[in-house]
């Protein structure tokens, strides 16, 4: 078990969301990054109603924030980057392997994620809004291309950059917002990646570590 | 002059683009990061229509990727950030300073760039469309959220992390994809860090460089 009150990692999550949201708030990505070697870590629990002074943290409020060992860092692929920096099994030491992480880590946010943002937006918050009811087809059709690119870059490898890295984790947790599209599922190269990638043992505990606060601080039915 | 046809880092960029993308394809950025630190780089100029083998090296087929001394980069932040880790007037050593750079490196590619890339499909590719229409005006006021936010973590300060870093790279060239809009404009402060971005004279020699390329390259009218 890598929670442990005691450890100099301190990561910022929720301590209850709606039902769509749990299992997809993005203190995952660095529980799972410590679940993988072995790395403690704290919880700092926060209310869905952030304090203000929380801003000053994080520009926009989310979750997470990590604080190691005083070092403050934003932005899951910072944190991610953060964390694999300490472990070559995040992420070699090769100079070009390192290199490919590093862009397949800014790929999955700055090139795949905006697309799944906006899949979210229309089948969730904007949800039988008309702009959404007309933009869908287009968005899926270009969600479409970018994934069958990604699925051509990875060819035949297990992951990413050869062998399961930093990388993945970032990936792995995009593709999973894909939800009941079947932009993943009807490409089954790709979803015989991200199956492989949430089916190790790190994956799984992270996902049950996020769920098991969700779980404690349940609130109670009037 | 920072383009040398003989410095072991080469940058791709395109020959020439349509008018409205001149000045905004992504090869600036890195452009800019090397003109900042006095860093020679070569060109390797494409046409818009890329060969295949291209997305053997940039799975999405964009400008730019960069190969230096065979270390191969895509993904404008990694690239950046490969570039900032080898001079500390784009990244600091100091930890926490380190760490703030990187956070916000990646705030401008997974937290403003993705609304700016809606913005830009809505007043440029998908133009006329009635999603198109229908979708601005809350993509406006989710995105002036958002620079609210960001005026609130700029402060006072003169650049995101205090001094000048390879950030302000990243968060000024997205800004700028504003166009039109009223976005940055309608934020004083925001505004100003904007044009103290720009007014540098390494963004001035980058843009400089780009459009040079196609002004040389510029097809000849029927």
């Amino acid at each position: 078990m890598a929670v442990n009150d005691e450890a100099p990692l301190e990561i910022t999550a929720f301590k209850w969301v709606p039902d769509f949201a749990q299992g997809f708030v993005r203190d995952l990505r660095p529980r799972w990054a410590c679940e993988e070697i072995g790395l403690d870590y704290s919880e700092r629990l926060l209310d869905l109603e952030r304090p203000d002074s929380y801003f000053a943290e994080q520009p926009w409020g989310q979750i997470p924030v990590i604080n190691d060992g005083g070092i403050q860092i934003f932005e899951s692929g910072a944190i991610l980057l953060h964390i694999a920096e300490q472990d070559e099994r995040l992420m070699s030491s090769d100079p070009q392997k390192r290199a490919q992480t590093i862009s397949w880590l800014f790929a999955a946010y700055n090139s795949v994620e905006p697309l799944f943002f906006e899949l979210g937006n229309i089948e969730i918050f904007s949800a039988g809004e008309k702009w959404a009811e007309l933009r869908k087809p287009g968005l899926m059709e270009f969600l479409g291309q970018r994934l069958d690119r990604l699925n051509d870059a990875l060819g035949d490898k297990d992951y990413l950059v050869g062998d399961f890295s930093v990388a993945d984790i970032a990936m792995a947790t995009v593709l999973r917002e894909a939800g009941e599209t079947d932009a993943v599922s009807a490409r089954p190269k790709l979803a015989a990646y991200l199956e492989r990638c949430i089916s190790r043992p790190a994956f799984e505990r992270a996902l049950a570590a996020q769920l098991a606060v969700f779980k404690e601080h349940e609130p109670v039915a009037a």
